[in-house]
Formats: structure tokens, sequence, C-alpha cells
């Protein structure tokens, strides 16, 4: 199979068959393709051709097209279908997709699709899901699954299986519940099918089953997920009992966006943006930051015009403050960065004070070996030691000081319960260059006797 | 079930356990344990302690483990094994796996233990496993897999695939092949249930299924797994002939991988270190980029020393230089880590050209709103309109070139077929640096007319 490739001419001969209204050749050319594809193509048409192709096709396909959309298309595309047509969108959906679109509606119009929806069923099921705040196991889960009794026996258990199957893509472990409806343990399929159809399911399934709760953050359902390499894991509320399951493919994207989202903290970019979103998008999400860039740009000003004492002797002394300013950053974002990572990992044991200590080793070790560096270079460039020796001790003090507030601050923030990625990025570098010039021009000044 | 945590309780628990060689006890509680954990636990381990776990252990449950833990401690213990019983471990595990362990070894090793592995033919496959690129579809590819000839019927089929699932963890789809071996399509568990066992193969399964080719990049079947939510993929060979398999598990550990390497090389760290890794290593993945920093530093001293004609009449314009850098980097790293993530979603279409005339507008709005903020803060602090529009003119100019190469860099980089992750984090920065101590004196002396 050749692998599907998104071109120009396939959008021009998408739009042109669009314009002549195509139906046919429409409909065989797109029916052909995945909906991730479709998704693709969708994202680069025009909103009233991206309409026209969502009346067009059936909702089996759309349905799940919509799921892969970005999100301002389908935003303007749902704002061009009705009710109805969106709850036709709907009934094709797992619930765990459905209720992720549904939520995203203004709130005068989730009602309205939510009564269009025939499946009863379904709705109160979608309806659940709602509930539950989207950044936990509750808002990743689909009511999708198969379970079965433990007081049924191998043959009944075999045929409500089939039935249930039916509404399930993808069967990874059937869950066994007792009356109550309480996670009791699983069967594989296999099992399933090496096992005498008369055995009693109370005897044969596996009473060791990993579980979380509706009210788990996605991010402990990916590291528990990933660290036990489990493809499904069933999901029970405070009664321990089995109301839902994530698959593997909802934990690759929570995974995926939560990599995103520190990668962009790191660089400065405030979470959520894409290279093709607007020029005014990507400036609210740049912006902010830049602008905390600035004012400590304006406060380094600052100290160093409390210094111009230093400036008639010792010019020198303030060519070098961007490599101290530089190198305060660097060696605060490696800190922080490392420990941000190993926050992320679950990897950081120890007490912070083992942490700092470290970290201070090891800043002292990269300072002074940076430090000598530089004291030959700039004794060499202006064949003053005293200056020399001032720039090289404050580097080497310097080096540990942004050490410590880089370890510092992300194991601070996360003891609070705050996201810790904040603390890397403009963060760092901006405070790490203010007190990097400040004690720069102390010890300066110190040495040089001023 | 309650989730297994890491204690230091625990830890000093087994040590003790391992001291006493109460060995009925500590196979009592390690057994319980799932491989993953017990991998924690090794890890808190000495050397000497572990290695007796590895020999108390039944070899089922090591091998896992072994899989698990951090890449040193693994190399230690290994090397504290004979061939024999690494061949013992070798034996339980998955082709994958076994394959990557046996290549972490020195050459001379890897040919005893794969002598001393009994299952002729296991060990044929993980030689061929060997020969693959790690980084490749190939690497990452597992021979365990369930396939069955097209000319079939669902009963002949059924047996085989019984017999065949026994080698495999988990069953995803049933791959259908022809006589000579090339993949032509699947089966699902659950068509093969609702068939009757009379069907030919042949009619019944779906010839649509997506592949990737042994020489893939892993990130590309990361990209391709993800997009289309497949918990599996089949590999093919040149002449498209079925030669193994990739589950989602393994593409979750990519994913993670890229994703930290990129954030590590952001930061300024050489990829693969942990904040539990040793002082000496650490340093090995910092002093690099630090030095890079350094040399920038210097260079931008000899930039500012070049213009000490300014001094005397506007040393505010020195003040500034901190704000000029960092603002230069800050801008830099936003465009260079935006364009990084566009490339790795596949995300980024059009012309470098087009993408540089966004950035540029981009920049221009930022630029100008920065500009201002700082003119009016400076005129107020020093009451000379003449440097404060300099400061701020130039810092205008410095935003755009500085958004310019942030989006030049890596896309060039990557049009070279380098990873343009390279040019986020200390490259970026520091080349802005400079650029922008350049940009930032020669218009100040212009418009200052020195």
């Amino acid at each position: 199979m050749t692998p599907f490739k998104l071109t120009d001419e396939l959008i021009s001969q998408i739009e042109t068959l669009i314009e002549k209204k195509s139906e046919g050749q429409l409909r065989d050319l797109l029916m052909e393709l995945h909906y991730a594809d479709i998704a693709e193509i969708v994202n680069e048409l025009d909103l009233e051709e991206a309409t026209y192709l969502f009346k067009l096709l059936d909702s089996e396909k759309t349905s799940d097209t919509l799921t892969e959309l970005d999100d301002d298309v389908r935003e303007q595309i749902l704002q061009n279908l009705s009710a109805k047509e969106i709850a036709e969108e709907i009934e094709e959906l797992d619930t765990d997709d459905a209720a992720d679109i549904i939520a995203e509606l203004p709130e005068e119009r989730q009602e309205k699709v939510i009564q269009q929806i025939e499946d009863e069923e379904h709705a109160a099921e979608i309806v659940e899901l709602m509930r539950y705040d989207e950044d936990t196991a509750g808002g990743l889960m689909a009511k999708e699954l198969v379970s079965v009794n433990e007081n049924w026996n191998v043959l009944k258990c075999v045929k409500e299986m089939r039935v249930q199957a039916e509404n399930v893509t993808r069967v990874h472990s059937i869950y066994v519940v007792d009356d109550q409806g309480k996670l009791k343990g699983r069967l594989s399929l296999k099992d399933l099918l090496t096992t005498s159809t008369t055995a009693q399911i109370r005897d044969v399934y596996i009473p060791k089953v990993d579980s979380v709760s509706v009210h788990d953050k996605g991010e402990e359902v990916a590291r528990i997920m990933s660290k036990y390499d489990l493809e499904a894991i069933p999901v029970v509320d405070e009664m321990h009992r089995l109301v839902g399951r994530i698959t593997i493919d909802d934990i690759v994207d929570v995974i995926k966006e939560e990599a995103e989202k520190d990668y962009q903290l790191a660089a400065g970019i405030t979470k959520d943006v894409e290279a093709d979103d607007s020029i005014l998008e990507l400036t609210r999400a740049r912006l902010p930051w830049l602008f905390l860039g600035l004012m400590g740009g304006v406060g380094a000003a600052l100290i160093m015009g409390g210094f111009e004492e230093i400036l008639e002797k010792h010019a020198i002394i303030f060519f070098f403050t961007p490599l101290i300013a530089a190198m305060a950053g660097n060696v605060g974002v490696q800190s922080a960065a490392i420990i941000v990572q190993g926050l992320a990992n679950d990897d950081i044991k120890g007490s912070i004070s083992n942490r700092l200590i470290k970290e201070m080793s090891l800043a002292m070790l990269n300072g002074i070996i940076l430090a000598v560096v530089l004291l030959v270079v700039t004794w060499v460039w202006k064949s003053n030691f005293d200056s020399a020796l001032a720039i090289s001790v404050s580097l080497f003090i310097v080096i540990i000081v942004a050490g410590i507030i880089g370890t510092f601050i992300p194991l601070f923030l996360n003891r609070r319960g705050i996201d810790p990625a904040i603390a890397t990025g403009p963060f760092i570098t901006t405070s790490n260059d203010i007190f990097g010039i400040l004690i720069y021009f102390w010890i300066a000044k110190l040495i040089l006797n001023i």
C-alpha cells in the first residue's frame, strides 16, 4: 500500500470537484481514504467547501474525521451544521470522542444536540462522561467495553460478549465484575478460546488487574499505562465499580500533548499554538513571555546604572555582562530542565537538599573549568589581571547560584502543586539574568576595591 | 488494587532480607510484584545485591525486569552473569527485547551468549533482528506475530493460530500472507469468531492493511501509528514479505524518547542523561553547550570593546546590552521551537519564504509593542530622547532579525537532513546574542551620530 501524501494537486483536484458538485466522484475518491487523511484535506479547505463535504459524506466517515480536525476548523464546521446533523455524527462516535466534541459546543447548543441523539443509552453515557474534568481518567475514558459477570459460565460469557463487542472497536480484555458491578478481574480473549464452555467465570478469571480511579490525573494514567505496557486500563469509581475504559491511543495523545506543552513552556510560548495559527494567536502566546524578558532587561539596566562608578577605570567589566547573563540563563535552564524531566518521569527521589548539594557540586565543576578558560582569555586580551580575575570569579559564583536557582524553583513549584515546567524558559532566564548581573557587579566592585 | 509505591522502607526491607539470605521470603515478596516495579527496586540496590536477586529469581520474571532497568545498572548486572545465565534470560524474552539486550553486550560476549541459546529458531530470529539499525522499523520490530496463509480455511487457520499464539503475548491482528510470504491483508479475531469454519481465508480477509518497511525510521513509524490510532503494525521487507510486527508500547517509548531528546537539546543538554546520573556524566552532557555560550559571550565582549567610543557620552547604551541579548535569544528560541514542533508533527506546509514572511510580520508586531514600551521607560529614566530612541529602534530590528534566524536555521537544517532540534537552545541564543549586540551597536552609533 502506498502511504497517503497530502499534496497541493490533491487539494486542488478536490476543490475542483466540489466546485463542479461532482458528488459521485468525490464520494469515490474520499471513501477510499482513512478518516485521518480526510481530516488533513479538510483542514486545508475553506469553510464552505469543508461544510459541503461534511453534508455530502456518510456520518460513519465524517464523524471520525471530525475528531481528527484542527480545533478551530472543527468549531467552524460545527457552527455550520444543525443540531440534528451534529447528533447524527455523534451517534457514530465512541462515547469519549462524542463527549469531547459536545463539550466544545456553546452551552445552549449542547442541550439541543443531546436531545437529538436517538439512542437514549448512548446519550446518557455521553452526559455522564461530560461531568468529568477533561484532564482526569473520567474525562479520558470511554463507556465502550466488554464486561462479564463472575457468576456466568464461559458459554453465556461468549454469547454476551459477542453482543457487547458489536459496539467496541477493539477488545483488549474482558473485564469481570460482581453483581454490584465492582471490578473483580479480567479474562483474555485467548483464555476464553481455550477454556471449556461450562467452566464458571469465577473459577477462570485473573484476579489481578490494574485499574485507575475516575479522578486520577491523565498524566498519572499515562505513567501507569506506559510503565506497565498496558494497551487498555479499566476505570473504577469511588465504590470500585467499573465505569469505563481508557485505551492506549488516547494516552499517546496525552503523552504527546504533555511533551509539547513542556517544550513550548521551555521555549517561552504559552501552550497550544501551532506554526499554522494566525499571527494574532501566535502573538498572544509569545508576547507575555517577551514582556517578562523586557522587564528583566530593564531591571538589569537599572542595576548596571547603579554601578556606573566602575565604568571609568574598568569599562571591560561592562563588556562581559551579556556573557554573565547568558551563562546564568543557560545553567539555570539546564538544571531546571533535568529536574522537570525527572519529575515528569517520577525519577526524582530523595530530599531537596541532597538535590541542591549535587547541583552545587556539578555547577562548581562546570564553573571552575569555564572560569579558568575565561580568566586566560580576558587576561590575554586586556592584560589586566585584576579585572580578568574579577570577571572569572564572578562567573564561577554566578554559575553556582544559577544552578541552585534552576534546581530549587521547579522542585519548589512541584511541592506547591504548580506545574514545574513553567520554571523553565524565560522565567528562569530572566530571574537568573538579574541575579547574575547583580552578583557580578558586587563581586567586581569588591575585588577591584572601588 | 493499591498501586505500587517505591519507598525507602521497602528498599531497606529487601536489603535486610538479602543480607540474611532469606530466599523464601524474598521470592514470596518479589513474585507478587510486576517486573517494572522490581526493576525500580533493583535500580536502587547495589550491584552485589542486585546480582544476588537475579540469580535467585526465575528468569521468567528477571528477563522482563532486565528490559526495564536503567542502562548502566543493566550493563553492570550482565557483566556479573555468565553467558549461560544471560542466554536463559534471553530465552524468556520476545525477540525484539532479546536483540536489544544482546546488542548492548561487548562483541565477544554477544557470540557466546547466542551460542548458549537452546532454541535455535529463537536465536536465528534474534540474529536477524540485530542486523537492523536500532532507529528503524527493523530495529523496533519483534518476530512474534500470528500469520496465516490466504489458501487455508478458517478451521485450519484457528488451529495454526492457537499454536502461534502461544508465543505471542498479545494478538492484535492476524496477518494474511500468500505462498511467498508476502503480506496480503489482515483478519481480526472478532471476524474469525463469527465466520463459518469452512470459509476460505482468501474470501474473508481484509485486503487493506497499513504496513511499514524495515528501513523506515522509528519516528515515521510513530507518526503513522499515532495518526491512524494503530496498536500494532506489520513490517515488510524490500520484497513486501512479512518479517515482523511493531506494537504500540514500543512506539510509546519512541515518542517519549524523541520528546525528551528535543526538550534536552532545547535546554542545552546533550541527549540521554537523567537527574540521577553521575556528576561526571552530567558535566559531559552540559559543559559543551556552556562552552559555546562562553565563546558567544567573549565574542559579544569583543564587539562591545570595538564600540568603546560610545561609552563616554552614552554609557546607557551599554546598560541595555543584556536586554538586547536576552530578547534576541528569547525571540529566536520561540520561533525555532514553533518550527521544530511543526516539523515533528509534519505540520509545516508551504515554502520557506512564506514562513519567513509570516515570522517577520509576527516579529514586527511583537517588536513594535515592546519597542514603544522600552522607549517610554528609558526616556523617563534618563530623559535623553536620542539614546532612548536608539535603544528602542535597535530592539525592534533585533527582534525581527532574531525571528528570521530562529525560523530559518531549523528549516535549513531540516532540508539538509540534520535534526532541526539542535537549532533550539544554546545554538540559537548564542548566535542571536552576537548578531543582536552587533546590530544594536551599529544602529546606536548611526542614530547617535558617533
